[in-house]
């Protein structure tokens, strides 16, 4: 840790290294904090990550941290939110000009429960427009005129960047896995309601999930901890665990809009991997699902989003526009199906662990798509988000453009902290 | 229709009559808000079910509704919302000093799809301490000395007294049904995740559900038609069906709490209902759930509070903070194994919809206890809440001491309008 810390930036350090250094009073929150927004300073411009900095009081509250006792797992670790989730010493506009200034009362549950570990908030990152497809500013870290990916962009970024070792970000499609692929860091999205959604700006009943984004999987099993409530993420012991897990390699049934860099992605790692694992099919019953959680996601979207529909249309995008009328024109009874449908697969999701540990699956068609005035497709993240399963982006190739690839692995229902131990086995075991 | 508008006051009007003769204009919204406002100017000095009255607005709101097209399901008619709903144009306290004045910007989205389909918002109802244990003010109109139940207070007690046909509420354990219970009104907890929860004060993901009071069921199938977006709750033809529903008989393994005005409304419902179906006893997977829910409720509402916690502490009822350090003594891998006990029951509780349409359960220990103090024991809700389905409660009887008693039905996942159907079918059978 000495030696790391000797020779890499204090804003590069990883989560893990930092909070050691911290406990042990070998490093201060001060300086780490200064440390990222110098780096803030630099980078912003160019990026644009963040919808608001709290400088003075993450520098204020680094310094009371410096002189207290230890609070708890993310002692003095900076940490960006996703401007998704309200703060209550910062201002929370969802990514929408409707929401443009308001200031809420109250730090969403998550935010809170980090902030009690220890945990300083630099600032509130850029969301697409309400967790929905038009894009924020954000761009890119490894190719500005990339997309970052969506909705959870200046999250992502901001973490690719080392502007902050840890942020929050949240799923509903793929806004977790899919910006984390795009800018090549781990993003890890919980089970279902393991985390509490409470302060979060909702979206869908049967999808919304809290996580988070960092640069190793200890350091989001660090974030996983405090958000569950589950010590079991963060134990060091699950990470010297020399056992292999099984693994399914899932291709899924859209492998075949796979591009060249996330297929190349993923002979690189069956081949890393070999010995560890088997070809997985997911059932018939279980191949259909990308259909069901779009509609799942449109009809609920629609419907939660009716104050802004019917009192703010104008300052809707047209886009968002167009995916509420699409969620509107599903009827109340399809829906109804839609849930017993997703409720038989989720039952039926669990038979896929019985001789598989972790499923290995596509986390996007390829790289970060050029362009910003999109945030690429969640295709790939749909079927695991309708199923309420944890999973966990791995980076370790380049595409074509040299932007970054990689692979999610999918766990078990509720088994987080086993799935975060295999995703730190598998990680070690693909070359970067 | 005609006679009896003749002969019933306005303000006691059912909603589905007043429907009826708003949508025919031979009666105009701004009569019945007046009404309504005079029925609660009259009551609301004993009974205390309103923290927010919005009387110029609603009549605002009613003469604009009266001059233009019909609007939808609920055209003209007054409703009232739980003080756990944001609304954008009166403040929302969450039965809290925390939030006292709160003036929120946004409409909950189930508020929001109510005033789309006509209705009037009259005021925000009295809730418990963020719709926990600890009481508000409200009284029960049966027995001004008696709980109306929790932690939808205001709005139970409102719609039994008549202030308005229709009000919306909540249920995390069994804060829409045991208030239903206790004022004598139809109470109606849809199927989970078919409501958008959003801009309501989120306690439990795995649990809250919106829902509602009226004084009929086809005035419930009204409101739970907006709330679902599925036009099949409210379909007159389903209400005029004369088939039987098969009726499983449930007494439930608390069954020996039950007191005796609750073992008499069974024995005659029993009787009314004899030959429409059998006993039913709960298999042994699904009798222990009680404990269950108890465990899910307390993790998460601990930390779905995290804020309230963590910065106003000392604006925390006892009570209140009590179950919040229960909640944080319950080990994240507990919860992890409970959400897995949650998604099994569910699955396992279809099982119980094969040979019965609905079940008959009891909806409270008895009658609404005495004193102010309390809201009384949401026992015989738990299990149903943890597995999702959908209740409706049927007051049809009166306890020893005059109060209301009654039973409810449960239906099978998602098949909220059968159960609603069956319940009217039911009720017309049940003796009040």
């Amino acid at each position: 840790m000495t030696s790391s810390r000797a020779t890499t930036p204090l804003h590069q350090l990883d989560a893990w290294q930092a909070a050691s250094l911290l406990a042990r009073r070998e490093l201060q929150a001060v300086d780490l904090v200064r440390a990222c927004l110098d780096r803030i300073a630099e980078r912003e411009p160019q990026l644009q990550a963040f919808v608001q900095l709290g400088a003075d009081a993450a520098l204020a509250t680094a310094r009371e941290l410096d002189a207290g006792p230890v609070r708890g797992l993310l002692h003095g670790l900076p940490f960006g939110v996703k401007d998704l989730f309200d703060t209550c010493d910062l201002p929370t506009a969802y990514g929408s000009p409707i929401y443009a200034g308001q200031q809420p009362l109250a730090d969403a549950a998550a935010v809170a429960l980090c902030r009690e570990a220890g945990a300083v908030l630099l600032g509130k990152t850029v969301t697409t427009e309400l967790a929905n497809m038009f894009p924020g500013v954000t761009r890119n870290p490894h190719h500005t005129e990339h997309t970052p990916g969506g909705s959870s962009s200046g999250s992502a970024a901001a973490v690719a960047d080392a502007m902050l070792p840890l942020a929050l970000g949240t799923q509903t499609a793929g806004s977790l896995i899919r910006p984390a692929a795009f800018c090549g860091v781990v993003g890890y999205k919980p089970s279902h309601n393991r985390v509490p959604r409470a302060g979060v700006k909702s979206l869908s009943e049967t999808l919304d999930t809290v996580g988070g984004f960092a640069r190793s999987v200890r350091d989001v099993a660090l974030l996983g901890a405090v958000l569950t409530g589950d010590t079991r993420l963060a134990d060091p012991a699950a990470f010297a665990q020399t056992a292999a897990p099984r693994i399914g390699f899932c291709r899924t049934p859209e492998w075949a809009q796979a591009d060249e860099d996330t297929q190349q992605a993923w002979a690189q790692a069956e081949a890393a991997l070999a010995g560890h694992g088997a070809p997985l099919a997911l059932p018939p019953e279980l191949a259909g699902l990308v259909a069901v959680q779009k509609e799942v996601q449109a009809f609920e979207t629609a419907r939660s989003l009716s104050d802004e529909r019917l009192r703010h249309r104008d300052q809707l995008s047209a886009p968002l526009q167009a995916l509420i009328a699409a969620g509107l024109a599903i009827a109340g009874d399809t829906h109804a199906h839609n849930l017993r449908v997703t409720a038989q697969a989720r039952h039926q999701a669990q038979a896929l662990f019985g001789s598989h540990d972790v499923l290995l699956a596509p986390s996007s068609i390829g790289e970060a798509p050029a362009g910003l005035d999109g945030t690429g497709d969640p295709l790939f993240c749909r079927t695991w988000t309708l199923l309420g399963l944890p999973c966990v982006h791995l980076p370790f190739a380049r595409g074509r453009r040299g932007l970054p690839v990689g692979l999610q692995l999918v766990g078990a229902p509720g088994d987080d902290h086993r799935l975060l131990a295999a995703a730190h086995w598998v990680h070690a075991r693909l070359s970067w």
